[in-house]
């Protein structure tokens, strides 16, 4: 059914996954004499950073994403297709789909990671991550169904549990999370219900390790959990989870009866990389070479969170701005290769890493520079505005944006899908 | 679970559905010494008019939508519950839940209209209809996977079944959607396929009676019809439907293969209808007394979609502004009795009706005056407009009104849901 586009006479870069680094790369190889097919399971790039506020009834989902091939509309040396690439044959050089193989001179695998729940795959159900739009639609509507499903009953320990939010996990996603939901509780619901009063719920935010945001700078740590405790958040670290259900948490030495537990606590690689017979790290990342292709296969690059690319004994961190550094490189490495030039090293730049935890409430360490409060808010606004892809999202994420800060409102408050869940 | 606000001495309304009518009929109660409580199984109410917007990626479904008991916060005398009402037992005064019951003293009921697809129910799965949000969210994930289908397959014949679209029905449901599939093939899809020309794909609108929009006066349907064609839709009258499949419509003489077929060719009333033991019309909706009561049961109204009310020998048409009417005449009447005076009789004042074809094209039946083109259209605009609840959802979708004018983009082109239809 695919077929190679063959007969052109040049080099057929394939790339696989829309999101930072695909997008990215393919963007990057728009002028070099190669053609590029951009393949993807779904139709949209999603601009990960704000899929948070998509779960907590904040923005709605065509807001931070965008049609892929409305992106790449004018250029002209690349095609778009919608496929489930399931495994890629590097002796024959193709890419397997679930309905065709496609053919490639050189593959861009940037694929990404999903949710691991280390093993236990059985939480999933229980504890949806935040990984897509229907993730976040599904978060949305756990979130909005708890507090409906406590207005309706009577018993008040069944409420209770309704009212109890857990969130497992301190790294950026969990603390955005975390903070939204507090401030959905304390502001966006207050005055709407007539049995609970939404601002008695609880936000629980559970870490394994000894603070929150652990890829961050001590100081910046104790900066935000004080912020998320003024939101309301209760935090507590070095809590291990050794269970999720329907109906709660288990840790080591305690149980947290809870109908909405929220998970955001690890990542494991996309399944795809396991078909490239090279060594993967325990996330299941593939270990690449310093210019990002794979060992032995110069015609193979692997970049944003599916590579785990070590610098100076740290792995570069899987977060957008690194995924876009690695697709320009790859690219310019692949365009060098046609000219018959040798490949170059990556070389990775840090610019800093921004988490936000509520209204005015984020912190920033950037090179010279650790913020915190309003001040990195506003930083975080600004870098987001400015990443977000297209004219029209940018001016409707503003007037959203600012129509929250104002209003204290959130736009987006719809229950969708299934509502059996209600049932108690 | 569910009880009875018992105790506090005023008369309890409860009010089952919150479209526009049930809406309407709470607020029209903001003042009365009565106690409401408001049942609807969904979180929020739904501008239906503008549903076809979200089905052809026009519009969020949060623009359209807003939750029920944020729009009824202030009023103090109302609470909402999300539940499932399946029946009504007259005698005991209790609406049946799907998980428990709950007392009246008055009751209105306005659940509203189903799809009907006259005993066919196995064409349900193959040509949805457009009631609900996931409705709307699933025409627009077919439509749009059948641009991505014909872009991949090879097949020349499959392509132009994935490419041909065929929409049941011809009133103003039908006719907006036609419109709007044809702008979308024409201009917002135009540039950005590669393997195939979405300007050639064919809409098809099929319609069983004489002319499209048959509740319009003879002229303006021609007119509606001349708008449609110069948009690239193909209109047929007087074909009936004989079967509907995965491949595409039969008709009594002729077979169509198209893998995409939409519904809006009837209603059904509401099942809730047939617990009421009283006299129902042929689509399943109540016949009620002139003062919108049903017979025998002054504590029981009917309004909205769901109730039929004949004046001067016509039935009331199933339109917003006659359920908002009927709205706060019922809650007017409970206002009455509860004060000791006697229910009066429901007048409908016809205030035209109107019909949206596509950019600057309508038709507008106004009690004094017919218009078409440019004029009906920017009528229709500013009723709608008017007519949306919440300042912030205005000023969206007055944004994306003036960003598709301007640059016939659709701002919404995500799919979402499964993706297993693409494979052919």
């Amino acid at each position: 059914m695919i077929s190679h586009p063959e007969g052109r006479g040049r080099p057929h870069v394939v790339i696989v996954g829309a999101g930072f680094g695909g997008l990215y790369a393919a963007r990057a190889l728009r002028r070099a004499p190669v053609d590029v097919t951009v393949i993807d399971r779904r139709n949209h790039h999603l601009f990960q950073p704000l899929l948070y506020q998509v779960a907590t009834a904040a923005l709605n989902p065509s807001d931070i994403a965008a049609p892929i091939r409305k992106i790449l509309r004018w250029q002209k040396n690349t095609t778009v297709l919608l496929a489930d690439a399931t495994q890629v044959d590097v002796e024959r050089k193709k890419v397997g789909l679930t309905d065709g193989e496609m053919g490639y001179d050189y593959l861009i695998l940037a694929t990404g990671v999903t949710d691991s729940y280390f093993g236990h795959e059985d939480w999933a159900p229980c504890a949806p991550g935040l990984k897509s739009i229907e993730d976040a639609l599904e978060i949305r509507r756990r979130v909005l169904v708890a507090y409906e499903a406590a207005e309706r009953t009577e018993d008040p320990e069944r409420r209770s549990t309704w009212l109890q939010f857990v969130i497992v996990g301190a790294g950026p996603t969990g603390v955005e999370l975390a903070g939204a939901l507090a401030e959905i509780s304390r502001r966006a619901l207050a005055r709407d219900f007539r049995n609970i009063d939404p601002t008695q719920a609880r936000i629980l935010l559970l870490e394994g390790l000894d603070r929150v945001l652990p890829t961050f700078p001590p100081q910046l740590s104790e900066k935000a959990r004080r912020q998320l405790e003024r939101l309301g958040v209760e935090v507590r670290v070095q809590k291990k989870v050794t269970g999720v259900d329907e109906e709660g948490v288990s840790l080591d030495d305690e149980r947290i009866e809870a109908k909405t537990v929220l998970w955001a606590a690890g990542v494991a690689a996309s399944p795809i990389a396991q078909s490239l017979g090279v060594p993967l790290d325990r996330a299941g990342r593939v270990q690449v070479m310093p210019d990002l292709t794979i060992p032995g296969r110069s015609d193979v690059f692997v970049i944003g969170d599916l590579a785990a690319f070590e610098q100076d004994g740290q792995l570069v961190p899987g977060v957008a701005p690194a995924a876009i550094q690695e697709a320009r490189h790859a690219a310019g490495n692949i365009t060098r290769a046609v000219k018959g030039k040798l490949y170059v090293p990556f070389r990775y730049r840090d610019k800093g890493m921004l988490a936000v935890i509520g209204r005015a409430a984020a912190v920033a360490n950037l090179r010279h520079l650790k913020l915190s409060g309003f001040i990195a808010w506003l930083t975080w606004v600004i870098v987001h505005l400015y990443l977000l892809i297209g004219f029209r999202n940018r001016i409707i994420v503003m007037f959203e944006w600012a129509w929250a800060y104002f209003t204290y409102e959130r736009g987006a408050r719809l229950i969708t899908g299934r509502i059996d869940r209600l049932k108690d």
